[in-house]
């Protein structure tokens, strides 16, 4: 055996390590699946055409329509009335539609169903409504512009062929994330952020932020306006709507104190941009869409749900504790704030009812009621911001306790202006 | 080249490049410091000493000496008065010695120096003060058992030669990590923990948590007790001082208010056990010793202080994030924090202001000025819970703001049923 050959069998067996190595590396890069983009034709809305494509992501879709209790205790997907957990509510939305029907939320696909059937809905209420229930908005704001907004919500209704689905976050033909809430494209914009260069991570949190957002309906036109100007914190908020042209707003004004209120709306996105997870650039999908394999084929699951229902893929490709562990953590943090968010509840609608007892005295100290008011006005602001929100807190715990923590205060604080109005001794 | 050759040059390769492996793994894995157990003579307590067989240890020991502000804003090594910050202080511990002296913690080479010169010392001090001060702990208790706990603290001060040095926490002969406290090793014998038998890993938080625990001092023996039978809660441990047998404990009366109150003492060991860092097993020294080199040479940072000075050592090992980012994230729980933590005291002096008014007045309700009471001692011990612990809320701050949140809530019901004894309208 000669020198030269030892030598020569030595590179010869380095290479071949070396073309082994690089040929695992490349098997293990291979993209899993291959996006079928430009199969859908533009306004077909119908998600089991678009299922035939993507048979894993409608199918997983369609675990939507499943109703189910939340593993954790708070949230879930059964259509039952706050107020049974929640009688607060009953006093605090005296005097508006959110006293008469306030359900939890189904899910994605029976967004038009539940809205043509709660009683929040009355002869009167515009378009505006159904800007966060269906695909068909995409044609309607097409040909009508914001006007759809103000025309009679029932006008509307034979055109909601669909509610949420696909083509709420696709483009049919690149199957590009996109948003169609133009509410949200104007807000965006006037925060400096022009969504239509977003990043592919930015759009993983956009689609959901189109809609999961507080809002309300510019009074004369009914147009949707997200109140952003001053920043996402409840607090920027507040001043934002205090701040108004003309005046602060009101979304109506409760019959016992006589207070002029704001109506929050699920102000998941605001909370989630200034938490933990948030700050650190992990996205709504990251958590409620993560990515699964079906035999080998890696595919984002539209089975939004609580990511306590699969750990695995939600937390733990970043986090490395058990599920067990998981769902003790979230118990923990949603129980913390549940106690504080119903003791401010509570607080506030004591706060109402001492008001509303006050002003009827004769002589009742006008100046002490208006300071009660405006304290109450504040509070139910900041109770609600976290009442309305969908995470019972675990979105962004920090600021959503301190945001009750002051809630509760100022109700407290409301009582005993409302009892000095009505001639307490100190 | 024969074909024997070159298959034996391959395998020649490979057993090469095999070798090479495992010998770079095996160089890496090397620990680089090896400890030098048994240099360390029994009994002796300069650190100065010690350091000699462990340089580095003891040159980040001597780091304590420096002080400083906090790189967060709170918490610090600089001897300012909290009322400077928070005068609510001065109302809040009226009549007992926290309202003449009340200083930022210096350092642990301090502690001898700032026992002998703080105002809370009187000449009825009993020697249970130095239970936490000094090593000298250790001979003390063995020479004395609890009696050293009756003893006056001033016959006790000759003896307490050096403060919280290293051998608080390791044994000379074989540096293993100890805790010399005996009413920590009492506490956890109670809960069901033999500390004798806690590993390495325990022992990294025990070491610690010997000390920076709430504690109070049993009434007729000084005996030094950690309240803990119950949990680790602030509920716990309030509904163990209510439950104690011949009534529930109090550590002075407010002289406004006339409520039995409890000073709460440093709760960062039970603060941090039930927080996120506790529940994964994240030990106090991971974040505030961390493992740091010099020269290659591998050891823990005695310098106990803000991991915030040193995020990649601290905060890297786990995660990923910038040092900007830590210290923007640990400032915004702690202002979140602190906002309540001043509402919840702020509060509260009005709440013993408006009690003490109360019950001047002829007449005044008894039940309610009894109710008013009940209320305020929560309240006190809720807040002071948050107040007297060190990290603002960053140990834990789910559990610190929603204890927050009940306190403010507390004391405004205390300020409103103090207004009802003294004959308010409602």
């Amino acid at each position: 055996m000669s020198k030269k050959g030892t030598l020569v069998g030595v590179v010869v067996g380095l290479v071949c390590l070396g073309i082994v190595f690089v040929a695992a590396r490349v098997v293990a890069m291979r993209p899993a699946s291959t996006v079928k983009a430009g199969q859908i034709p533009p306004g077909e809305y119908d998600p089991a055409v678009w299922g035939k494509a993507y048979p894993l992501e409608y199918k997983s879709y369609q675990k939507n329509l499943e109703m189910s209790e939340s593993p954790t205790g708070f949230g879930g997907s059964l259509k039952v009335q706050h107020s049974v957990k929640e009688p607060e509510i009953l006093v605090n939305f005296k005097g508006m539609v959110f006293s008469k029907d306030y359900s939890e939320d189904r899910g994605h696909p029976y967004a038009v169903k539940d809205l043509m059937e709660t009683k929040r809905i009355t002869p009167k209420s515009p378009g505006a409504c159904m800007t966060c229930k269906t695909a068909n908005l995409i044609d309607i704001y097409k040909d009508k512009g914001w006007v759809y907004a103000k025309t009679p919500l029932a006008e509307l209704f034979p055109l909601m062929k669909h509610p949420i689905v696909c083509a709420n976050c696709h483009d049919p033909s690149t199957m590009n994330l996109r948003v169609i809430n133009p509410a949200f494209i104007e807000a965006m914009g006037r925060r400096g952020v022009d969504v239509s260069k977003a990043s592919r991570e930015e759009m993983r949190s956009y689609v959901c932020g189109q809609c999961h957002v507080e809002y309300y309906f510019e009074p004369e036109t009914s147009r949707v306006i997200l109140p952003w100007d001053k920043g996402l914190h409840p607090a920027d908020m507040y001043a934002y709507y205090e701040g108004k042209p003309g005046g602060f707003s009101q979304d109506w004004i409760h019959p016992d104190s006589e207070t002029k209120l704001l109506k929050a709306q699920h102000p998941d996105f605001e909370t989630w941009n200034n938490g933990v997870h948030g700050k650190s650039g992990v996205s709504c999908a990251d958590c409620h869409m993560p990515f699964m394999r079906d035999k080998g084929q890696k595919y984002s699951s539209h089975w939004v749900t609580s990511p306590m229902r699969n750990v695995e893929a939600s937390c733990h490709p970043c986090h490395n504790q058990s599920g067990e562990w998981f769902l003790d953590r979230v118990k923990t943090v949603q129980n913390n704030v549940w106690q504080l968010q119903h003791t401010a509840g509570l607080t506030l609608s004591r706060a109402h009812e001492a008001i509303g007892k006050a002003a009827m005295r004769k002589n009742a100290d006008k100046k002490e009621l208006d300071k009660a008011r405006e304290l109450v006005r504040k509070a139910q602001w900041y109770w609600d911001f976290v009442a309305a929100e969908n995470s019972m807190g675990f979105h962004n715990p920090v600021q959503t306790l301190n945001v009750l923590g002051q809630s509760i205060d100022m109700s407290n604080q409301a009582v005993a202006a409302a009892n000095r109005a009505a001639g307490s001794v100190f």
